[in-house]
């Protein structure tokens, strides 16, 4: 498929400065990047509170996340949309796809891209994909590569010299899809549930 | 191999505190951990700008880190530094092998834990943990486990409801020991160098 890809030169420094004026359109946030996609123009914008039904619906249309959300209060989420807003170095990010002629239009899409500083590799900062999700009607269409394109150009732009992420070993179209972005799966990822 | 934990009830912030105070004695930092090992005292801390160079050592003397660290120059490991200290929610930690009656000693493990916020799983926060390094001649001795231990209660103690990291495919020892404490390697760990 051929997507019509703009990238705005606004960073995303503008789009926190009138997210955090409040009470904010979320048409009016400044896009990161726009492209045309069946259906109308798919458009990567900073999340707002607003958006949290949404994302959270995303999170939970999934084989291994549909048991970890509940969308019956909101609280949790905004709590955690906060520590999110209130840290430079964590972008929540969501892409909304726009009908001809609106304004703004249902989030199809969601990341999470953190920045992280460490001693190793000569002090390298590193980003963190956290959370990648696009809506089950709009796969296949290179929205997900789009996004990802994205958050690796935003994370050189930051100077960060790897760029990380782990998938769960039962998604096996998402190890192919990071492998042909350039991504290696070199580690073991593992975890702990506290 | 049994060894003495006598695990101090100072939290970090009070750590923070005399670090902040500046031009600090290493010594003089409250101690996260202390246990009796082979040669004296194994005594955990947060890091000081002092300790660089023994933990870009640590890193070095490695098979994979090897050819990615360079001590001619500390600039960019300051500069690293620097940003982890002024961001509370990442914690650069050292273990120091202290003598009997000494007030510090060579700094011979260290490790950095950071608490990321997201929205999934109900707005959890999870923990991370990065660079795990302990020397050559103190391993076999525990010292690793009681740093993960401590890492993990401290991620507890932060109510973070998820614990991370990555090792690499070839670390199969360390896969071995992060099983025995319970994490289970059900992830790719996805790496991309910018």
């Amino acid at each position: 498929m051929t997507v019509g890809v703009s990238v705005q030169s606004s960073g995303p420094e503008t789009a926190v400065a009138v997210w955090n004026a409040g009470g904010v359109n979320p048409g009016a946030l400044a896009p990161l990047l726009t492209a045309d996609v069946d259906g109308g123009t798919f458009r990567l914008r900073h999340a707002v509170p607003a958006d949290l039904p949404a994302i959270v619906a995303l999170l939970a249309d999934d084989s291994l996340g549909a048991g970890r959300e509940q969308s019956q209060d909101m609280a949790p989420y905004e709590k955690a949309f906060q520590s999110i807003d209130a840290d430079p170095a964590h972008l929540l990010v969501v892409g909304e796809l726009v009908s001809g002629g609106a304004e703004s239009g249902p989030v199809v899409a969601t990341f999470q891209l953190s920045f992280l500083p460490g001693i190793s590799r000569q002090g390298a900062w590193r980003s963190q994909l956290e959370a990648v999700r696009v809506a089950e009607s709009l796969r296949g269409q290179g929205i997900g590569n789009l996004m990802v394109q994205w958050a690796i150009d935003e994370s050189r732009r930051r100077d960060c010299t790897l760029m990380q992420l782990t998938t769960h070993k039962t998604r096996t179209a998402a190890h192919r899809f990071y492998e042909r972005l350039g991504f290696d799966a070199s580690h073991e990822g593992i975890k702990l549930m506290l």
